[in-house]
């Protein structure tokens, strides 16, 4: 994924903690750099029957990486009100980027039984929504078979807060440190 | 747009005068049916340097558009509250499907200027958000190329809205009538 790192490198902006790839990610994308990413992971990530992400910018890579296997894709939906817990798996979370907390739910109709599900998202930073949509799935009687990030930044502890379910974690990149407004890509 | 119209007319259901196509289209989505519409639209749209959309349910569709024709997208950001106008085009949109207002928003730098932009959508039914979205690509000194969406109600009152404009539809399934349940495709 060295295509991907340098495009981080050149377009990548700092805004405290947060690294801002907004000309080519997760405002503007690039769907033939998208794309890539998806081979790269769905190669990664092995065999699985549907991929599941979060709206709104979890959905390129989500879309890539499901058209990349041959199966479908599911984006949790963001609530600002709490739906039917009879008709869907319901999780409250928290957003670093837009403030405030937000439910995402996801049909339990839609999500099936029994099948083998990776997670696909844009960044893996603290781990809150993807450790969500990870007990979304064991809770539907369906196997999680691993997660996939466009980006990880490994100083946030998203990876250490799924490791400790035993989850199996796949990033096309990793960002290992900011300093003074400098991006570290491993 | 055959296919299109089958999965609609065996998955759609209706819940007044709403069609929820969410086991294909804007929850659940088959990348590989998404791929076939965006080259559909693509090709009835002609040239154009940049699709746009709007957050979440547009982006598969997007995301296709622009992958058939080699150019990146935009999607739009919903928002609960205003960002800088200097900064970012804005419009203020209601949501039928989830009620209440919100601004949608294009980071400007990202939009640049003079070049030829399509809208994609998911589905043209009351026109608002498409209407937003044609006059935030005027208001930045591009061109609109024209709007292609998945599914056209006809009967909601959008095509009007944005014919008024002279602006130029292309929709992969059009939806005729709802009647006692029941949908009609042209």
């Amino acid at each position: 994924m060295e295509e991907l790192r340098r495009r981080i490198l050149e377009a990548g902006r700092v805004e405290s903690d947060l690294v801002i790839v907004d000309s080519f990610l997760n405002h503007r994308t690039d769907p033939a750099l998208m794309s890539n990413v998806g081979e790269w992971l769905a190669e990664r990530l092995g065999d699985f029957d549907l991929v599941l992400t979060a709206e709104a910018s979890g959905i390129p890579a989500a879309f890539s990486t499901a058209r990349a296997a041959g199966v479908d894709f599911i984006y949790a939906k963001k609530q600002n009100r709490q739906l039917d817990p009879d008709l869907h798996f319901i999780r409250q979370v928290s957003s670093p980027t837009k403030g405030g907390k937000t439910w995402i739910t996801i049909r339990k109709e839609l999500l099936g039984v029994g099948r083998d599900i990776v997670v696909v998202d844009d960044f893996l930073s603290r781990g809150r929504t993807a450790e969500a949509l990870g007990e979304m799935i064991e809770e539907s009687g369906n196997r999680l078979a691993g997660f996939g990030f466009v980006i990880e930044k490994t100083f946030t502890g998203g990876r250490s807060l799924l490791e400790k379910h035993g989850w199996k974690i796949e990033s096309a990149a990793i960002i290992e440190s900011i300093e003074s407004g400098r991006i570290a890509i491993a």
